[in-house]
């Protein structure tokens, strides 16, 4: 969750999902936003869903199932141009009526806002936690806040905060800009009471694997599966 | 509009909003993302709006009049948790209900996606046209396209097509690096038949004065009011 748009949730959904998968377990991706959907086009996933008695069988690549409307759509640039109360009833399709089988851990990638998916997702489906992404932006923070508080009031645990785009080096003379300005998640995670933080680089290689539709195949230096707390050993 | 979220569309919006006020028109600014906005944090504006015989009095910074349900709340990192039809209900309050007075150019900074509050703008207030903030991620495209998709089926026209974020100049060398991958902006404004483009660079100088609530501050290299079309001649 973050909040604000354009922070890096699907990416960090997408590198959490290959991070856990690279350590055995088995992974689920349910993409949450209707209108904005990410997660297909950085795994390079252009499928369409089957449907047996009634449920979705999610896709999969590297071993990891995933659930998109993108997979619904006869065309992946097509506008899902949806009132709220239907984009619901989607999202709780894709937990309900979607054959995930057996899972480790299933990540839900939820769209920017505080409103009806993010309060839907809190209120119907049984989370372990957040992570909450965040960049160093000022005004990213104060809306990110906003998600941090929301979480709180519906009763979900704040596992960790992820600020992404934390920083720039520059791939000719290797001076670091942070271009989004000064790293503030420990003042943020210390504030608001959340244990583990992760920094993440503003890398175009990244960029680049995810035009690629090659995320998984992006060597992450930070553990981000530790920020789920004691299940991250090696299975 | 955009589509996708963290590409700029209030940075634009403000941008756009100062650029025109500097250049002698009345402007007003509808803060149409009621759970992300971004519009008061970026001018500094911590106003608490009045009521006069039921309508909202827009706080006024630079001469730009704005409304944002930032102005509503007791603190702005509360956050915004409604359900659909109440946020519908504010937006269309903004425009209603508030005393713009004598404008030349009302902006509405839309929230991500192609859901209701897009969707109601299109369909509620009457629109001269769109402008879409993009940036030249893919994955950011293929959502943008979803958005001009949208505006297209409603009937409204898109005016011009901004790529933000398009480069980053390293300010240690001077080595340009296009961080969100090569620019698309001309071959997607191309392909949608979208008449008007501008780039706009990733600088650290911007989110800085946005931090600190100046963005009025900011002097742009490009001409953003030209892309509203003939009007732009100075007043």
């Amino acid at each position: 969750m973050s909040g604000k748009g354009g922070v890096g949730k699907s990416s960090v959904t997408a590198l959490l999902g290959g991070d856990l998968t690279k350590k055995g377990y088995q992974v689920g991706i349910l993409d949450a936003d209707i209108t904005g959907p990410s997660i297909p086009k950085m795994f390079g996933i252009h499928a369409q869903v089957d449907l047996v008695e009634n449920f979705f069988l999610p896709p999969e690549k590297h071993g990891i199932k995933m659930m998109s409307v993108n997979f619904l759509l006869g065309n992946e640039n097509d506008p899902v141009i949806w009132r709220s109360p239907v984009i619901i009833r989607a999202v709780k399709d894709f937990w309900v009526k979607c054959a995930w089988g057996d899972l480790d851990y299933l990540l839900i990638d939820l769209p920017p806002g505080t409103g009806d998916v993010p309060l839907t997702v809190m209120q119907s489906i049984p989370l372990q936690g957040m992570i909450v992404v965040s960049s160093p932006h000022d005004v990213t923070v104060m809306i990110v806040k906003k998600a941090i508080q929301m979480a709180k009031k519906v009763g979900i645990p704040v596992l960790a905060l992820v600020e992404n785009m934390s920083y720039f080096s520059c791939p000719c003379c290797g001076q670091t800009t942070p271009v989004f300005g000064k790293s503030k998640v420990r003042e943020v995670a210390q504030g608001a009471g959340i244990p583990l933080t992760a920094v993440l680089p503003l890398d175009p290689c990244l960029a680049m694997l995810q035009e690629e539709g090659k995320i998984f195949d992006y060597s992450l230096k930070e553990d981000l599966s530790a920020l789920l707390g004691r299940r991250e050993e090696q299975k």
